[in-house]
C-alpha cells in the first residue's frame, strides 16, 4: 500500500452501506472429507484473524509490490519462499494501473499474487484500484482473480490521472464503490480489506470526515482495515479509539514501515503527504549517507513502536511495508518474537493456498524438491486425492514444456551454474563429482560450492543430511541421487526434523532413494534386488520408456504417514507408479534443459550430458520394512560388490 | 444337489449352443479404488477356480439344503459360520420348488443363500430348477438373486410333476434351456454351474448321449460342472476323460458323498437311481444299526477316494454333499489337509461377499461382535467407505427394530440364557457377576458357564483374552465391558492373534474399551479424564441421548491400521462419533430385547435390567498413544480411587 498513493475513501459519498450478505461460498465436493489436521488451512482470512485474536496468538503480514523485470520477479518469488518460513498470516501485492496489473505478464500484480497463492502457498491479498477503470474492466479483473484462486481483495480508489480530481458520475470514484461492486457481483466470495488513515487522508476535508468514509467502507462490506503507515504508536491507538467510537468493530491492523534508507523515506513521505516527526528527522539527517546506520535506527524505531502497540493489548497483528526488502522487516520480526521459523508443518510438504486444493493431502514423492512444478502440472485437476492417492490410472499430469517459467526458474544465473556444474566436463566422472560435491558441501575442483542441481534448487534438506555420508559414498561411484528420505518408525509429530501435523501424533516413513545410474549398474542392481523380494519395491525406467518394476498392480505405496489423536490415518506421500512415468519425463528433460544447454552444441560437455540422458536409468527404491534399519545401502553395496568395482580410496 | 433328483440334460435337445457372450459385468464406481489386499475377494468364482488351479492350491466346497423350520435355519447359519473357518471356496444351496424357494421365508433357498453371501461372507451358488415354471417366474427369481448379491447359479432341470415326463413346447424342459435363458437375459453377470453324471443320467438314452447333453450345457454358457456323487474314483476319472474327449474343457468338480448313515444312503440311492457297489454293501449291511461305525467307515471311504482323485493330478477341488451335517465332512477335510483353520484374514473383520461390498475396507469398531447386525443395518448403502470412513455425517444406518431376525438370533434358547444370566436377579451386582463370569470363564453361582452376552454371541475372542485379568477386575466393580482391544505397536501382519492382511506387513491398534456403567462412575471418570486431555478420546451417552465427548469436530478416529509392502495404508476399524449414536440405540435396546424380556413384566429381575437400561451410560475410550502401554486401566483405577470404593477382596 505504501506504493499506492493513499487515496481511497476521500470526499463525500452515499451512506447506503451496500450488500454484505453472508452465505457459504465455497461448496464442499461430494467426496470424502479430508481429516482436518490444520483447521486454519480451511478458514477464510477473516476467520483466521478472528481465531488468532481469540487465542491471543499474535501475527504479522507482509506487503510487496510487483517487480519491474522478469528477473526481479524470480528474485521476489525466492523472497516469498524465504519469508514464508517466518509464518506470515498473509502477504499482499499492490496494484499499479500503469504496470498492466491484470495482464499475464510475469510482472503483473495478478501473476505475482497468483504465484504467491498457488506456488508459494501464501494466503494473499490482491490490491485493486477502481478509479479511471470501467465496471467491466474491474469485473473482469475480479473474475480472473477468483479463477486463479485469490480470495482476498484490498479495495482502493487509486490515483487520479493528472493533478485534477474529477468525479465520474457513472464510474467508480471511491474505494467504497469498489467494495459495493465486489459484494454485489461476488456476494461473500472475497474477503475485503480497506485502507485506514491514522492521520486522516490528505485529500479529506477533515480527520472526522475521513473516519466517516472509513465507516462507509466497512458498512459496504469490508471485513477489516489496514492502516497507512505512521510514526508514533499514539497515532494509531488514538485512531483505533476513534474508529471504535463511531462504531467500527472490524479488525484494524496497523501498517508498520521500518525506515530502511533516507531516499525511500523521502519518496514515501512525498507520495503519502505524511509528515515525519521532528525527533526522527533529527536523528536521520546527520546520518543520511550511512545506509546501515539508518537501517539500524529504523529497526530500533519499528521494534519499539511495535512493542508499544502490542503491549497496549489492543493490537493482535502487525502489517509490514517491506518495500520488497527482507533484512529490516525480518530483523524487526525476530526481535519482536513474531518470526516463527520452522512453524508446525501441517503436512510434510508445503501446502498450496488455492481454495480448490484445500483438501489436498497426498502427493507423489517425486516432486519433493520441485513442488512448484508439481503444482503447475496439476493445476488443471478438478479434484485432489484425499487420503488415498486414488485410482492410479486417473491422474493426468499437464506437460511441462516450458522449463523456464519464471516461478520454476533456477535462482542462479548461467555463469554461476557453470562454476558449480563445470565449465567443461571431461567424462561421466565429472558429473559424479558435481553430485558428490552437492551432497558433501565441499568445494569442487575450481573452488566453488555446488548449492543446487537441476533437480534440487536448494541445498540439502535437514532430513537428507541424516543420510549424507552414505549418499556421498554412492554418488562418488555413479549412483546419482536426486531424492531420498530415511525410514522413521514412529517419531513424535513435533520432531524438529521429520515431524509434521498436530502435536500428540506419530510420524512414520519408509526409506526411499531415487537416482540416475548407468545400465551396467542397473543390471547388477536387478540381480541383487531379486533376493530382497517384496521387501524392496523398485521402479526403473530410461528415457526410451523401458520400464522395469516389481510393484503389484501399479498400486501406490505410502511412504510417509502419520497417526494423530482422534483422527484418521494421514498418508501424505506416496510412490505412485503411474505418476512416476510423468515425473520421469521431467527428470530426464532437466538434464538437457537445465544442464546440457549451458554448453555449446556439439561441445564435449554437452555430449556427455546428452549421453547420460540417453543411456542412464532413473531408479527409485522403497524399503517396505520401515521398523528395521534401511536395507537400501546394503542393496547398493551388494551391487557394487557384484560389479567388482574397487572401493574408492 | 443330492436332494435334487438328478434330472437336467436328459433326452434330446437343440444343438445350438446359445449365447455365452463375455464382457465385464460389474462396473467400478467412480470412487477411489481400494487397495487390493486380497485379489481373490474381487474375482468371480470361475476366476478364483482358475487361479487355484494355476497355483496348485487345492480347494473344497460344501453343499447344503434349506432347512424346514426357522430354528433349523438359525442352526444352519451357525454351521455356515463354523464351517467357513475351514476355508471353503464356495458353498451352494439347493432349490426345492415345493419349499417355496424364491420366497422371503426364513427357510427359502433364496433367503438362506442371501444369508450365506451377505451375513456369513461366503461365496455362494444358488441352485435353480426350471421345469414346471414360467419364463417370468424364473426371470423374477434371477432378478431377485442378483439384487441380493448372488453371483452364481447352478442351473438344473428339476423334477417333473408326477411320474410322467411331458415336454412343454414353450417352457423350459432342460437345464440347457435355463442356461441359455440366463445368458440371454443376464449376459455374463452370473457364473453358471451345471450338473454332470459320471454314470450318465438315469433318464438318458445312453452314457454317450448324456455326455453330449452336458456338452450342450457348456456350449450354452456354463462355466463349470459339478458331478453327481459316485462311489469309486475310477468312475469320476473315466467320466473326466470322456468329457475331455468330446471337447469339454471347463472345470469338472467331483461331488463327494461321505456316507453318514444307513438310511440316508438308502434314500439317496433311491432318489438318484444309483447303484451302491457290492463291496460297500458288504461292509454296511452288517453294521447298519451302528451309526458311529457307518460314519467312520464313510469317512475312511471318502478319504481314500478323495486321495485317489487328488493324486491323479487331474482334480483340483472337491465338492462335498454335507446333508447339512458337519462332523463327517469336516473330518474328511481335516484328514485330507484341506481344512485350513485360521486362514489369513484379509481384514480384521469378516468381509461380506456381496459384490457391492467388495470395496468395503473400513467399519466402525462398535459392531465388532455383531457383524451381522452391522451388515443388516448398512444393507441399503450404495457405496462403502473405502480407506477413509468418509464424511461422518453421511452414514445413515437402517433401524434395527426386529431383534429376532433369524440370522441375528442368539444360538441359545431362553432356558439356557436364564441359566447363564440368572433365573432371578437380586441387584445390579447380580448383573456385574454375569459379566465377570463371561470374562473369567468361571461358573456362576448356579454352576453354569456364561458363554454369551446380549452383545457377544460368542465366547471371548483370543485377542480379548490378552486383557482378561484387567477386564475381570473392572467388571466386578461395575464397569460392564462389551468390547475392547489391546494396543499394538507394529506386530507382523502374520501374527496369529492380531495379524491380518498379506504377509510382510505390520499391524497397529490403539487401545479401546467400551462399557456400560453407572452415572456415579461416569461423574468420577470425567474428572479423571480431564488430566489425560487429548491422549484419551471418549464418547459417553445414555439412553436419553445425553452425549459427552472430547472428539474434535466429530471426526472418526482410526483404531486399527496396517502398513503393507507396496501398498497404501489400510485403516479398517474406526471409532466414529456419528455411528456411535446408531450403535448406542442398538446396544441399549439389547438390554431389554435380549435380557429383560426373559423375565415376566413387573418382576424384580426385569425391573433391575430396566433400571440399568434407563440409568447407565455407554462409554467408549481410546488411548491415542499407541506406542505406550495402554493408560485405560490407570484411568479406571484412578476413577475407582476417586470414588473411594473399597478394593474388592
Amino acid at each position: 500500500m505504501v506504493n499506492e498513493t493513499p487515496s481511497s475513501g476521500s470526499s463525500g459519498s452515499r451512506s447506503d452501506g451496500g450488500s454484505s450478505s453472508g452465505g457459504e461460498s465455497s461448496k464442499d465436493s461430494s467426496r470424502c472429507s479430508t481429516p482436518v489436521l490444520d483447521a486454519e488451512r480451511h478458514e477464510r482470512l477473516r476467520e483466521k484473524m478472528r481465531r488468532r485474536q481469540e487465542s491471543g496468538d499474535r501475527w504479522f503480514s507482509l506487503e510487496f509490490f510487483p517487480p519491474r523485470t522478469a528477473n526481479a520477479a524470480v528474485n521476489l518469488i525466492s523472497r516469498f519462499d524465504r519469508m514464508a518460513v517466518g509464518g506470515p498470516l498473509f502477504i499482499d501485492v499492490t496494484w499499479h494501473p500503469a504496470g498492466d496489473p491484470g495482464s499475464d505478464k510475469e510482472t503483473s500484480s495478478l501473476v505475482i499474487a497468483n504465484t504467491a497463492v498457488n506456488y508459494c502457498g501464501l494466503e494473499t491479498i490482491l490490491h485493486m484500484t477502481c478509479c479511471n477503470q470501467t465496471k467491466e474492466e474491474i469485473t473482469a479483473h475480479l473474475h480472473k482473480a477468483k479463477h486463479l484462486g485469490l480470495k482476498n481483495i484490498m479495495a482502493l480508489r487509486g490515483d487520479p490521472i493528472g493533478e485534477e480530481w474529477e468525479e465520474e458520475t457513472e464510474g467508480f470514484n471511491y474505494a467504497v464503490d469498489l467494495v459495493k461492486h465486489i459484494r454485489c457481483e461476488f456476494d461473500d466470495y472475497f474477503d475485503i480489506c480497506v485502507a485506514g488513515y491514522p492521520k486522516g487522508h490528505p485529500d479529506a476535508e477533515s480527520y472526522e470526515a475521513d473516519l466517516r468514509y472509513l465507516k462507509e467502507k466497512v458498512c459496504a462490506g469490508a471485513d477489516f482495515i489496514i492502516t497507512q503507515l505512521f510514526f508514533r504508536s499514539e497515532t494509531f491507538l488514538q485512531f483505533l479509539k476513534d474508529c471504535q467510537a463511531i462504531g467500527i468493530t472490524c479488525p484494524v491492523v496497523p501498517g508498520i514501515f521500518p525506515i530502511q534508507g533516507y531516499h525511500s523515506l523521502r519518496q514515501l513521505v512525498k507520495l503519502s503527504k505524511l509528515e515525519v516527526p521532528q525527533e526522527i528527522k533529527d536523528v536521520i539527517e546527520p546520518i543520511k549517507d550511512n545506509d546501515a546506520a539508518i537501517r539500524n535506527y529504523g529497526v530500533e524505531l519499528a521494534v519499539s513502536m511495535c512493542r508499544e502497540l502490542l503491549d497496549s493489548g489492543l493490537v493482535h497483528g502487525l502489517h509490514f511495508y517491506t518495500l520488497n526488502r527482507e533484512v529490516a522487516t525480518t530483523e524487526v520480526l525476530k526481535r519482536l518474537g513474531l518470526w516463527k521459523e520452522d512453524p508446525r508443518r501441517p503436512l510434510p510438504w508445503a501446502v498450496s493456498a488455492h481454495p480448490k486444493r484445500r483438501v489436498e493431502d497426498v502427493r507423489p514423492i517425486f516432486w519433493a524438491s520441485r513442488p512448484k512444478s508439481y503444482i503447475y502440472r496439476t493445476q488443471e485437476w478438478d479434484e485432489f486425492p484425499n487420503g488415498r492417492w486414488g485410482n492410479s490410472s486417473s491422474p493426468a499430469f499437464g506437460e511441462l514444456k516450458d522449463y523456464y517459467l519464471f516461478y520454476l526458474k533456477s535462482k542462479s544465473p548461467r555463469e554461476e551454474l557453470l562454476k558449480m556444474w563445470g565449465e567443461e566436463l571431461i567424462s561421466e566422472e565429472s558429473v559424479f563429482e558435481v553430485f558428490t560435491c552437492y551432497i558433501s558441501g565441499e568445494h569442487n575442483k575450481n573452488g566453488h560450492k555446488v548449492t543446487c542441481l537441476p533437480w534440487n534448487d536448494d541445498p540439502l534438506a535437514m532430513e537428507t543430511n541424516l543420510l549424507k555420508e552414505q549418499l556421498e559414498k554412492v554418488n562418488r561411484r555413479g549412483i546419482l541421487t536426486i531424492n531420498s528420505q530415511p525410514n522413521i518408525n514412529g517419531k513424535p509429530s513435533t520432531d524438529p526434523i521429520v515431524g509434521w501435523g498436530p502435536s500428540g501424533g506419530y510420524v512414520f516413513q519408509k526409506a526411499y532413494l531415487e537416482f540416475f545410474t548407468s545400465s551396467e549398474i542397473v543390471t547388477a542392481l536387478l540381480r541383487v534386488l531379486r533376493k530382497y523380494e517384496l521387501r524392496v519395491n523398485y521402479h526403473i525406467v530410461n528415457a526410451r520408456d523401458e520400464n522395469i518394476t516389481n510393484a503389484p498392480d501399479l498400486q501406490p505405496n505410502a511412504v510417509t504417514w502419520g497417526i494423530f489423536p482422534g483422527r484418521e490415518i494421514i498418508q501424505p506421500t506416496v510412490v505412485d507408479p503411474v505418476s512416476f512415468l510423468s515425473w520421469k519425463g521431467e527428470a530426464f528433460a532437466l538434464w538437457i534443459e537445465q544442464w546440457a544447454k549451458l554448453y555449446e552444441e556439439e561441445s564435449p560437455s554437452r555430449i556427455i550430458i546428452q549421453y547420460i540422458h540417453d543411456n542412464y536409468y532413473l531408479v527409485n527404491l522403497v524399503d517396505n520394512d520401515f521398523p528395521l534399519d534401511s536395507c537400501l545401502w546394503q542393496v547398493l553395496d551388494d551391487t557394487f560388490e557384484l560389479l567388482g568395482a574397487p572401493t574408492p580410496c
